[in-house]
């Protein structure tokens, strides 16, 4: 496990920004570490110019808190951080808490693979200042990356109208996690497979793979390739034919004999080449065998390739899924929204120019028409009830213990098929036309201007306090 | 360890397209599993329209190699696999096989940090078809996605004109791993250090953070978020100033008397902002107080703000610099180059209309004017001594295990300053002027000739044959 060890050494607590651990130090020296706080994950655009997001990555974020704590080695290497002055940035005390903290909060959150729109809280986290300080970095890092790639996944999954969708990105993912986070996000996305194996193996989702130019040439002649693969391989052999020349190819897979299960076209005119094959296979009487496009395919692309009459019954999709390539960020933030103070709760929104958030502990609810079509959410305080919502976050976690196992890929798979089903149609589009109704509730918004109100008044006293310093 | 568990399981193996190892299983029932080949890996274009590469990722994809096997786990799961005909996919002799195997090829690589071109090889590998073809997702994963990073390090550093640049990225950075390994990158291309704590701890990189806008939310009174801080750290506290209002948090904290290490902008206008705070630091004798600027920064926008006139002596970079937000994927491809034959090395090279490649086992060499400037490189033969020429691929494996351990990081990155400033100038510009020339021997040619006539011959004779079909 040198690899693993090298990255992470025995331990997930690290993986985390500086300042989550100086900020921690800090409410522990304030005597603020266990001051409650909620906290909300949520993003401020669709990504790709479409009409919704994704959910995705609780599973792996879930795992991730559970997991949570400091070894020995962390402290020794915190304990070993000098800050400028040459004095160590942490109190031996401070890392002697650290030594017994472990993960006590609560969290709901919207299951994966649900259809969310901007500034909807994924998942909120109650519990102590620290804690939910020192989670901020991990829970973003998860639920921004596989949102992104589930959502991607969607909209390729649409443009393939039907034709199966296999995610090939594992080279091209930024490491070897994200190929298998990739992989499960793809998948809860729409698409029906990955060529991960290591994603096969611990999340059962379906594998596929087919053979590389290097096998092709690593034969003398082409033909020998593809018959050899074919004998190893009798039921499953999909043959790459664009090695050399693609149609030559074909023609030397016709004239074997062997009628393989599929053919793979990974360059050239995949419109032209697609439906030159489709007739000479169907002349041959090989209507079944089925014919594969990859490389640097989209949802543009295979629309576009789908429009122009292309005869192609699968794609695989790398590059531009697992790396989201036209929103490499969703841009998620993690939000202060509510803090225990002496007396009573207190409410936090920031109020800076650009970036206005409203405070409070919240819920979604969905509303759906008599066809169970999807028309409205509705963003409200945790106690309010609308009638005919349901709400979207509901509890995963308790006192730092997951209340239930993760429900099964092919479940949150289906549920996400489903979904997609129930959006407007309108926003189902690549580009979509509208924006979803998202509404705050009526409480929330009295809320907001108090808490404005009370800021206002606040910033205004000091702002009078620092003029003459201001002028000076 | 559940989180590490979930994803990997307790192996690397499997993390790998599922055709490896079909290919795999095909190579060895043809026989051919230990016929001895040669791999290139290489990229076509420089990534974000600059002039130059940067090498990055040989040591983790090392360590990789190193720890490569496959366990009772992982074969438990492939005996399991099956094909479309029900039936099992991999042979159970196959599979036993496999419990065996352990990495035993030579790795030779051009050391990280280096500048790269297209189509030089940054690595070799020599050894069994099998294990080389079992390699290829992983080794392409590590290095497209960290030599991206590292060369975006570069053009922000070149952009920031010796200011300090840090990376802010984990929590936008695909997945946990990908933070550590964007933090490592990062830090080789030229940035001063990460907040990636576990990188710290892994890397030996230096660490920095400042506070989050939860930390000032979190008090009643932004003075009192500020004056904690400092109270907790006194010499390293770096304020964040733009929670509610930029001008005002500045004039709370002059107003205090306690001056602090810097301060941060997170947002609004970088340029007005700092020139203010500067003005302002400076008039009650704060001339050391840092500016560090942070918020969707890339190099253009660092290139702008300096244009612009902007006081920061920091920057901090996320999303741009771990997403490799305008170049998501380098494009990296790993080419067969040469096969053993039964009675002579054979030289492969890949034909198809848009990726023509070289055949043969390479060097690439490079070559320095007087004053050390590179004028040149030459892709030549393995064999090739051009008089004056700096072969670039170093020995790094040898029959499956590593020569000597991974220099240090600083090392790298030092070596990576030093070669960066003897690129032609136009090169280092973030938009290249100009094309570095990079040429092949005139042995490669002549091979790649006489290589590209044999196979035009047996195509030619093919489709000859073929051609009766073709019409039918």
């Amino acid at each position: 496990m040198g690899y693993l060890t090298t990255l992470y050494g025995h331990s997930l607590a690290l993986l985390t920004d500086l300042y989550e651990l100086t900020m921690a130090c800090g409410y522990w020296k304030s005597g603020l570490a266990d001051r409650e706080t909620v906290f909300h994950l949520a993003f401020r655009h669709n990504p790709f110019g479409g009409g919704f997001g994704l959910a995705c990555g609780l599973g792996p974020a879930v795992e991730w808190l559970s997991d949570f704590r400091f070894t020995g080695e962390d402290l020794e290497y915190m304990g070993g951080l000098r800050g400028n002055d040459g004095q160590p940035l942490f109190d031996p005390a401070f890392l002697a808490f650290l030594e017994d903290l472990r993960f006590t909060c609560d969290v709901d959150a919207i299951e994966e693979g649900t259809v969310v729109f901007p500034h909807e809280p994924l998942l909120r986290i109650h519990g102590p200042a620290l804690q939910c300080q020192i989670a901020e970095s991990a829970l973003l890092n998860l639920i921004n990356y596989q949102s992104l790639v589930a959502t991607k996944a969607a909209r390729i999954v649409t443009a393939a109208c039907g034709r199966r969708v296999i995610d090939f990105g594992t080279r091209r993912a930024h490491g070897i996690e994200a190929g298998v986070l990739a992989a499960r996000a793809a998948y809860i996305g729409g698409c029906d497979g990955t060529s991960n194996v290591a994603a096969g193996h611990r999340f059962g989702i379906p594998t596929y793979g087919t053979q590389a130019h290097s096998w092709v040439m690593a034969y003398d002649r082409e033909e020998e390739a593809f018959r050899r693969f074919q004998e190893v391989f009798p039921e499953h052999a999909i043959l790459l034919v664009d090695t050399y020349d693609v149609r030559a190819a074909v023609e030397k897979i016709i004239a074997s004999g062997r009628k393989p299960r599929g053919i793979r076209l990974d360059s050239g005119d995949l419109v032209a080449d697609s439906q030159w094959a489709r007739q000479r296979l169907r002349q041959v009487g090989w209507e079944d065998v089925q014919i594969f496009a990859s490389g640097n395919l989209d949802e543009y692309r295979i629309a576009a390739l789908l429009e122009r009459g292309a005869e192609i019954d699968g794609f695989g999709v790398g590059t531009a899924l697992v790396t989201s390539e036209d929103a490499p960020s969703l841009g998620v933030v993690y939000k202060l929204v509510e803090v225990e103070a002496e007396e009573e709760r207190r409410l936090a929104a920031k109020f800076s120019d650009a970036k206005t958030t409203y405070p409070g502990r919240k819920q979604v609810f969905r509303f759906r028409d008599a066809r169970g079509e999807f028309y409205q959410d509705l963003i409200a305080l945790e106690g309010e009830q609308p009638a005919g919502g349901e709400p979207l976050l509901v509890p995963v976690m308790r006192g730092g213990r997951r209340l239930h196992p993760s429900s099964p890929l092919v479940e949150l798979r289906e549920r996400c098929a489903d979904a997609r089903q129930h959006l407007p149609a309108a926003l189902r589009q690549l580009e979509a036309a509208g924006t979803y109704p998202v509404r705050y509730s009526q409480q929330l918004e009295a809320l907001q201007q108090a808490v404005r109100q009370r800021y206002r008044g606040g910033v205004e006293e000091k702002q009078q306090k620092a003029a003459p310093t201001r002028r000076g």
